[in-house]
């Protein structure tokens, strides 16, 4: 029916299904992008919310790649916030609130526009494999569809069993079929998989809530936004409302525990840690006696409300007692209760860093189906699995980022290195370079590298040259301004920093930590000089100069360390043969196969002894 | 779970589901609206368009009553036509095109915006039935809810079974389950169930179609709307593009008759007559050598196209080359093939005029449950199902429109008495009255009637009255004006009529064929008298007095027939002790147990001389 043979078919409209369909149509790829239902493409499964700690940094990178999920998420914002502006400027998170309908439109209409891209509704089955190389997809209409690749991103569907109390229902979110047959398949031909589990708390009538009794948050005073590009700030913004659980709620859904299917062992599979049900909140917390929840609105015009902090799967009567008994929640109505949906996912230890399964040439996972949670983690996976689709079928080099330019590039070498026994979501904590890894750079690091594959436009590689530019000129202005005790006491006196008794750079000033360039532009001549450059290149300046020994520093680890990236280990080097290394050390690195040595030293269970072996014997 | 008792449960979300849970809710019921997913409440699920012939009609018939299904139609129109302007003013049939997604979205804010409506999200498999009466519904997650009524709205859902040529695969909807459990308990209760089917052709992707092979239908150059309340007209369209099959096409769509489900006797099920499969069109037509199809955009911004009357359940390869033998669809690619759907329904002879079923008390039917087709229809009997359960159990009177009232008494009027064998659609011709049923007038018809039971607002009232008295005015100033031939002879030229020797009133003369309230405003004097009014009250006075004959011959009927509607049946009348009568009355009549002398006369099988018998019995 369908003739055409494909470079990538992408199976699966979420987060990493369209940044994968995007990132291979715009580079160039013939790309069918297959979806069991097209009005659910680009649906947030889960709160309809985008960025926050270290997922804001990925959704930046995204975009300063030229991937769309911060533009779609700028344009359904209703609510924008930069977390962690009290700590540095590594730790800044961009979040928006986003209008859950509004959000997936944008996606389906940004595709839409893609050259390249066809869509297909049908759900996929089967993969056609030859000679261990994947050539399509049998779907369940009996259709054939050819490819030289294939990329799997089918997040809670396959397989999905949603769990409420003791009643179990297949599907793939609530309402939705699963789907099936893939998993099956993928085993018969060696796979490994697993069972994984997620949550999602239940949808309530705003209409019944009573927000005197919550506290109001709002958006930032001057939003923001994810994308590098043009896409207008929000003028408007909705706010969420801020309420706490009690011993009684907590009392409340004591009394559904037995009835519990994380508790009585129906669900085996494990859930995210840091997102975890409100049962697995109190039982394991058990000596706090209140939580915090969020108030979420659901978009512009809905009255539906996403209790953030609240996800469940206990019986639905107990779920929506307890709710009851929240302050402001006393006559709330829900639109459907939380519930758990278990899925099959594949251990990402299959892949390769290029998310290429090793098992199967051209066939590429991205998303929850290698044991991720977060559409920011899924998107950025989609991405790099897109492009490295394309490259491969028009023979062309891997795309990797390295984990001090991207926390992309954590999350892909975390997961294909260490693999996951529970869903995997980003934190700063988890990038060992994160001050290098900033939000406010992410288009210095990654735009050029884009660029240079073809992803990135032009445009953008030009914007971020002239963000460097003016940031350097910015940065040499105020080096080579000397500020005498006269000019600089007043305003160092007016932030309480203690007063200088001879002249001193503007660079020296501003690494005080009371000092800031608006503090600097107290002094008139300063003003103008630093009003002339955008609050972008401002900021970047400004980084640059307050935390340049930290960035040194951090620059020069990366370089002791690429020392270790350069050292490649031959993809058939024989471990097992080695009796210096450690039993486990042996079995992990047969299992793993790191490209490189210092791939090599993140495995766990590979200990720096090993790596000193293995330098030996690699510089044989 | 749900401690509330509802005074009404409507179960589905479609245009049935949606305008019942409206007015139920806007009357003043405890309303809950139960559908498997809140993110398709309000879908189209087949053209994206509203209105038409005769259901146009309906649209403004729901409007003038204060149902919402013309005010969302309004708000998401991409394109509006008035169809038949060149026929009386019966036959004038306003349809807009519509933004398939933008159409759900207003359905869903409308409704959350009704005051007394809750939504739950869940699927209904069960009713909770006590001594042959209704008392709630149970759900695919366990969840006893109460109620003292419900209405089921389920569409297409109950045991959704889809075809594509020789594949099946359950579902309510393409890429959505379907539901089951219903049709099992109500058969199990006495109720007679069926099969019927529909279709849906391919959505094709626009970008790969070629219009200038294809002839190009604009909106109306001054698009009106179908709400009578103050919703804006469009200001700017979409058009759609007429293309046509061929030889070619149909000798392709030929191939595929061995693997058609239609027919190879895989399916059974009647489908709806005026909206036949293309096969069915080229196998029942053989002699056309071409059928005429329309590639209508389904919204604002997507580029996906429904490709009206290409309906199909061949085979998917089948569908896709007769498709790209059509002029313009050459390199078209498919989002999705085109399918046909079988569902349960239930003969609606077991309902009375309410909608409520005779079997169990206060359970209504309204939708494709009850056999009929189209989302006006739908509309239709979800409003005044919505409406009699909220009057039931508040003991307030039916609510019943009557034959010479509206569409919707037509539409009602002929399913519950002569049932349906296939899907039952509304056209004009069905309507004996149809001169009294326009679409200028509904809400003339309706609106105080309305008005009375509580539903439509005041306001809407004061307009209507408003239009009337407005209407009488200019009609008498018409009446009274006296144009002598000087000053009327000019103007009778410019429109081609013959000249006059004496002088008549404008009345007089607007009855003739060309002439029209614009032509009469060439006289200044009567321009600046004619111009006072509003296009609508123009409008209405210019049908009342050039179609003032006929008008008043069908009054005259109506009030011959009311005789008959006015001479009552008890309901335990014994038919079959008739003699007089012919068997085939007696069995009928005993099963539709006829409320009037009127309804009898209407039944299928029962005779003039029948009617003349029962006159007689009754009389006694």
């Amino acid at each position: 029916m369908i003739n055409e043979i494909y470079d990538v078919i992408v199976v699966g409209g979420g987060h990493a299904g369209c940044e994968a369909a995007a990132a291979a149509a715009n580079l160039g790829s013939k790309t069918l992008l297959v979806t069991m239902n097209m009005q659910t493409i680009g649906q947030m499964s889960c709160n309809p919310a985008m960025g926050g700690i270290a997922k804001g940094q990925i959704v930046r990178e995204i975009d300063a790649m030229g991937g769309y999920s911060g533009i779609v998420a700028d344009k359904s914002a209703i609510q924008f916030k930069m977390l962690n502006l009290s700590k540095g400027p590594a730790m800044w998170s961009p979040r928006t609130q986003n209008d859950r309908m509004l959000f997936a439109e944008e996606w389906r209409i940004a595709l839409e526009q893609t050259p390249n891209l066809d869509f297909f509704q049908d759900m996929v089955k089967e993969l056609i494999i030859e000679n261990n190389q994947v050539c399509g997809v049998k779907t369940s209409l009996g259709i054939s569809i050819k490819s030289k690749s294939v990329v799997l991103t089918n997040g809670t569907f396959l397989n999905g069993l949603i769990h409420v109390g003791d009643k179990q229902l297949g599907g793939g979110r609530m309402g939705e079929p699963k789907s099936f047959g893939i998993t099956e398949q993928l085993v018969s031909l060696g796979f490994e998989a697993g069972r994984m589990k997620t949550g999602t708390p239940p949808r309530i009538d705003g209409r019944t809530l009573d927000y005197s009794k919550m506290e109001e948050q709002k958006g930032d005073e001057n939003p923001q936004k994810f994308s590098f590009t043009d896409t207008p700030k929000i003028t408007k913004q909705l706010s969420c409302h801020i309420a706490y659980t009690n011993e009684k709620v907590h009392d409340i859904l004591r009394t559904g525990f037995e009835k519990s299917p994380m508790f009585n062992g129906t669900i085996q599979s494990i859930g995210p840690r840091y997102c975890p049900s409100i049962e697995d909140k109190i039982n394991r917390f058990a000596e706090r006696n209140r939580h915090q929840l969020f108030a979420e609105p659901e978009g512009w015009r809905t009255v539906e409300i996403y209790l953030n902090g609240f996800s469940s799967s206990l019986p639905e009567d107990v779920q929506i007692k307890a709710m009851q008994a929240i302050p402001g929640f006393e006559n709330a109505k829900v639109f459907r209760p939380g519930y758990a949906i278990e899925y099959d996912y594949f251990p990402p230890t299959q892949l390769s860093h290029t998310l290429e399964t090793k098992l199967i040439e051209n066939l590429y996972f991205a998303g929850q189906i290698n044991g991720t949670t977060g559409y920011e983690e899924a998107a950025g996976q989609g991405l790099i699995a897109g492009i490295n689709a394309h490259n491969k079928v028009h023979e062309k080099p891997e795309f990797i980022l390295n984990r001090d330019e991207a926390y992309i590039g954590v999350l892909i070498d975390d997961l294909i290195t260490k693999g996951t026994e529970e869903p995997y979501r980003m934190f700063t904590s988890r990038a060992e370079y994160r001050l290098l890894l900033r939000q406010d750079n992410a288009d210095i690091r990654l735009t050029e590298k884009s660029f240079k594959i073809g992803l990135a436009k032009e445009e953008r590689l030009r914007k971020v040259e002239e963000k460097i530019n003016k940031s350097s000129e910015l940065e040499a202005y105020l080096a080579k301004t000397s500020l005498k005790p006269s000019i600089i006491n007043p305003v160092l006196e007016s932030v309480e920093s203690a007063p200088v008794d001879q002249a001193y750079r503007a660079t020296q000033i501003l690494t005080r930590p009371n000092v800031t360039l608006k503090t600097l532009e107290d002094i008139p001549d300063l003003k103008e000089n630093i009003e002339r450059y955008s609050a972008e290149v401002q900021e970047q300046a400004q980084i640059n100069i307050k935390y340049k020994g930290y960035i040194e520093k951090e620059k020069a680890n990366v370089d002791k360390l690429t020392r270790l990236e350069n050292i490649k280990i031959s993809e058939t080097f024989e471990y097992l043969n080695i009796k210096s290394l450690s039993m486990e050390a042996r079995q992990k690195l047969t299992k793993i196969r790191p490209k490189t040595l210092a791939q090599a030293g993140r495995i766990s269970g590979v200990s720096p002894s090993d790596i000193n072996v293995l330098i030996i014997y690699i510089g044989k």
